[in-house]
């Protein structure tokens, strides 16, 4: 039986070494699992992105956010560019061990548009609504 | 210029057609989206799903969030055998249109090991730690 599913039946406070976790993460065919970002004071969804090992790995050890950027194919530790990092406060898994959460505190905005969270988009019947400002321009944002 | 890019610039107010939006979404190769569930009111993210086309919507149109199961290949109405259904207040979808956040009001636990939510799991050093209570036995979540 797979280490998650052993963790289901444990009690609250119980627990297993990380290490043989990290070997049992359900990886897809590209190595990578979804990551979600929610802002751990306010409880915000910020964004969702990817993360290989490496970038999992290296985000438990420096408490500094680092995805895979799936388009670079390469670590991407969030604000490099932009001065916008994600410290790490605390970080799950979920059930059956194919997804992230990650509870974080985020400096300024988390989406590359300059908004505070990349959820910007509404659905309202039958229209998609832009309901939120930029807190920076984007210009400004990636020019530092 | 897909419509995502071109949302991105639009003022706060502004919209699109939400048909030329799904003709635009960016599925995986499997025809798929991640798609989070968040407790409307108190924010808790519940669990992470995959939707097709068909799950996103019959989620709109019903207001009954329906996912895609991997495992079952079959639309999931999600609560079907546990009663546990979530309604839909809010859909979101991000800034590149490959990540849908839904606000719900869930019934009970949204994990079939009967907590509240998926993401029991916690990192604590070089410990995995269980910090969850099942609000309901899974046996008779799904007996009824």
């Amino acid at each position: 039986m797979g280490i998650f599913k052993r963790l289901e039946s444990f009690a609250t406070g119980d627990s297993a070494p990380l290490a043989a976790v990290l070997e049992d993460l359900r990886w897809n065919a590209d190595g990578l699992l979804p990551a979600i970002s929610q802002q751990f004071d306010s409880g915000e969804v910020l964004m969702m992105a990817w993360m290989n090992r490496a970038a999992l790995e290296e985000t438990l050890s420096t408490g500094r956010v680092c995805f895979w950027s799936r388009s670079r194919q390469a670590l991407w530790r969030k604000g490099e560019s932009s001065g916008q990092v994600q410290r790490l406060k605390e970080l799950r898994f979920d059930c059956d061990g194919d997804t992230i959460l990650l509870k974080v505190d985020q400096t300024g905005p988390a989406c590359h548009t300059g908004r505070r969270d990349c959820f910007f988009n509404r659905v309202e019947g039958d229209r998609l609504v832009v309901d939120r400002e930029p807190l920076i321009d984007p210009a400004e944002l990636y020019r530092q």
